[in-house]
């Protein structure tokens, strides 16, 4: 692997030295990043980011029809579901105009001197800042809610840092377009326009988690590229912190008691989340442990009889597809349940008919690296196990998925199912299916390797404005130079810790 | 820099592979890190941590005398200095114990269902899970407190990780016996021993960072040896988050007014600072801006008069530190302001004299990288600057420190230079000296690169924790299955979120 490496990392040391078409790719990614960097967005309050995130939020939904038009030409997606997305891509705004309107992300933190300790304790008062420009590398799946006005870039906006999106290829009309729009509501709001820019094509991507001035990467998209770019981050001369969402097989173990319960209402749950959307969700639950002879490949057969034909984001994505499909039929223990190549109710072909493998749970565990690998699109993996103990190898056996779930019986115990499961998840689902990621302080999207390259953080949910802030003490600081946040009195009203106690919002 | 890297990655490849001496160091190496993951520490709770933490703490104060024996032996440095880093040491483990037990770090977060919501949403709920078993490498110059006991070792264990210490080849006696006493306390405290293991030499070192079961590394050392083994850490097949504070300058900027209020009396702070325990603090102030003409070098040289002789911590650095002191006064814009090699107290020799360069603020600004690199031991470098633009281009240039100081006059305006000073440091100090890092709740020992590679996270203070701990979010989940952190009705009464409002602890 440490050979793959070294080649991204010659290959863009090449393009930054390259005078050529990799010296024009560097003279507009370095516009782009210098203008945000210029903008002063850091040193604006969280009232006015509060206010521009709402403003953004606005112009989407002003314009949700020609961009829901704009996005259906380039993305085969549904007008509901691309409806829906752009209802989704303005709570995500708006939401995290909340988080930082209640303040208590920046952790502030006030400790009053203390010359009696070893060793003494001056004044200390501890907030979080912005880290600096942001590199947003928009995905293909979410044209507008992992795109140009995504998770990554509204919680890097509401952070306070300006924001350089890298378009994904898929969309780039509507990814002009967006911005376009949004930098119309940022100057509506008073807010510096440059504090979002586009560029676009491989070339910029590399050259912007490149540059000096970027100071952090929000990506998701694939395993091989997001790979390769964190691999270029972290071989800076000045690291930056990456943070990748990658790849994600999700696995879902339906016991045997859950089996014996419902096996239809569970195989036809499955059958509408692994094919939701084309399947092209990081969530679709791409592996299911279900218990031998329960009926339950059968139950899943009947479900998917009803299912549409689906045609893939991309012309490449289809035969990614394809390609990952037939590799998995083609596996030694492999067993074809069902490839459903024509839509039954509309006898019209489909490019990407949904698929599931299925094989024993001893198979994938003695062969981790030809099962457990994601193959994005209408695809699942049935692995059958007699007992726990072939369930519990197999489930050693997986790497870090963003989330995992269980379908169990009323009361059951499932404990020691849990903790096997819990260390390989970011999320953990009961009774229910990872597809359709809620918006809510306590949501979590990560999970260990691959599914992201810092387990530590999430790219959804409150806390993602966590990934693009650095703490900053300020030691026996006068008045005059504190922010307002650390001010004696706590004049914004913001939950702090005093003296090591919590205090909420609007107590002194 | 990228050939340099290339070079570690096959070096570890190789010692990975190597059947011969590296074969033997990986089979050490991995039994350690077996037994620490096989521990259960993660399943452990937080009062149970919090006790085996007290008891560390004591261990360590009941054996005082012994360890600072040892310690004298070893690293040169004063009994009275030694003495009270043991105090320090125990206060942060004790520290760390408090944090765990008041419970606020997990960021515990509840959200109940919507079903209005686009998407819709189910219950959720949200804490921080320890990441598994941390690799902790020393450091030479804090036996005690960046050591086996320190502050990566102490929030390491606060937050549910075994630890694995690579011991600093400067103290191996001392780090010896601190992990027998250390954990046979924790066997006194009813806790697993093979919580805390030991792992001599460079070798193995690189085979715990290579380990797949290791999950995160705390590291404190040089910024070579920290980058190799971060270079490391990020192209393992699964990368893993690699914490290291590598070097840092700590620049000082002397406003006129304030050289003119008490132009002694900064001298004379400097001079204590700079040499304190032979300079070998990473928050050494090693470069002060100083105003030209206002008589600072003919202070600092009274008040470096009765600085006493110094011996560094090993015969190595104190080589190191000759060669760095030699090649800044060889620069072409040096002058030696002073050099202290005689002790004229005692007449006793030095081997690591106080040193002080000076040269413009613009010769630092025109080859920053010949003036802006740590020199580790008791050397500053003062930078005149004629005016504010000078100074400007200066301080432009730094790269990332731990701290920077400010020496200004009462009622002073100096908002524009801690505008300019703060995204080059963690802490910014004022009318202070950076050295002598207090443990509180509003501390942040960290920093953008070189002085950290994660400048997001800190060393020390609460907040380290969070360095091992990764989120997890329970969807639906039954009862039965949840943590006690997160159950309805807050049995343990720690801090939440609740519906998006904080809650202190003990209310429901």
């Amino acid at each position: 692997m440490s050979g793959r490496h070294v080649v991204a990392v010659d290959e863009s040391t090449h393009l930054a030295d390259d005078a050529g078409a990799g010296g024009q790719v560097d003279v507009e990614v370095d516009a782009a990043v210098r203008a945000a960097a210029g903008t002063g967005v850091g040193q604006s309050s969280r009232a006015d980011r509060a206010a521009w995130l709402r403003a953004l939020a606005a112009g989407l939904e002003l314009h949700r029809d020609e961009l829901v038009a704009l996005a259906r030409e380039e993305t085969h997606l549904s007008e509901a579901r691309l409806r829906g997305e752009v209802v989704r891509t303005a709570t995500q705004l708006r939401f995290f105009a909340d988080v930082i309107d209640e303040g208590s992300y920046l952790e502030a933190t006030l400790d009053a001197p203390d010359a009696s300790l070893v060793p003494p304790r001056p004044d200390l008062r501890r907030m979080l800042r912005p880290i600096g420009p942001v590199a947003v590398f928009a995905a293909s799946n979410f044209p507008f809610a992992f795109s140009v006005l995504g998770n990554d870039t509204a919680s890097a906006l509401a952070a306070g840092c300006p924001v350089v999106v890298k378009a994904h290829p898929g969309h780039p009309r509507l990814s002009r377009r967006v911005v376009e729009l949004a930098r119309e509501a940022l100057q509506g709001a008073g807010a510096p326009s440059d504090a979002l820019g586009l560029v676009e094509g491989v070339e910029s991507g590399v050259a912007l988690v490149g540059h000096p001035l970027v100071s952090a990467v929000g990506f998701t998209g694939s395993t091989g590229g997001g790979r390769a770019l964190f691999d270029l981050a972290s071989a800076r001369p000045a690291p930056i912190p990456f943070y990748g969402e990658l790849g994600s097989l999700n696995p879902v173990v339906v016991t045997e008691a859950a089996a014996a319960t419902d096996v239809d209402g569970i195989a036809a749950g499955l059958a509408g989340s692994f094919t939701r959307d084309g399947g092209q969700y990081c969530t679709k639950p791409g592996l299911v442990f279900v218990p031998e002879g329960t009926g339950f490949e059968d139950a899943l057969c009947d479900a998917l009889g009803t299912v549409g034909a689906q045609r893939l984001l991309t012309d490449g994505i289809g035969a990614a597809f394809a390609a990952g499909a037939d590799r998995l039929v083609g596996l030694p223990d492999a067993e074809l349940v069902w490839r459903g190549a024509v839509d039954p109710s509309t006898g019209e072909a489909s490019d990407a008919p949904a698929t599931v493998v299925a094989a024993s749970a001893r198979a994938v565990a003695d062969d981790p690296h030809a099962w457990l690998q994601e193959c994005f699109g209408p695809l699942t993996v049935l692995a059958r196990y007699r007992d726990r103990t072939e369930l519990d190898a197999a489930v050693a056996a997986l790497d870090g998925s963003l989330a995992a779930s269980i379908h169990h019986a009323p009361g059951e115990d499932i404990s020691e199912l849990v903790a096997a499961l819990a260390p390989k998840a970011g999320r953990l689902v009961f009774n229910g299916w990872p597809t359709g990621v809620a918006i809510a302080w306590a949501q979590h999207h990560g999970g260990g390797w691959p599914a992201t390259t810092a387990s530590v953080h999430t790219s959804v949910g409150a806390t993602a404005v966590r990934r693009f802030l650095v703490p900053v003490a300020y030691q026996d600081a006068p008045a005059s130079v504190l922010p307002a946040e650390l001010a004696d009195g706590n004049p914004l009203g913001i939950p702090r810790r005093v003296d090591g106690t919590l205090v909420s919002g609007h107590q002194s």
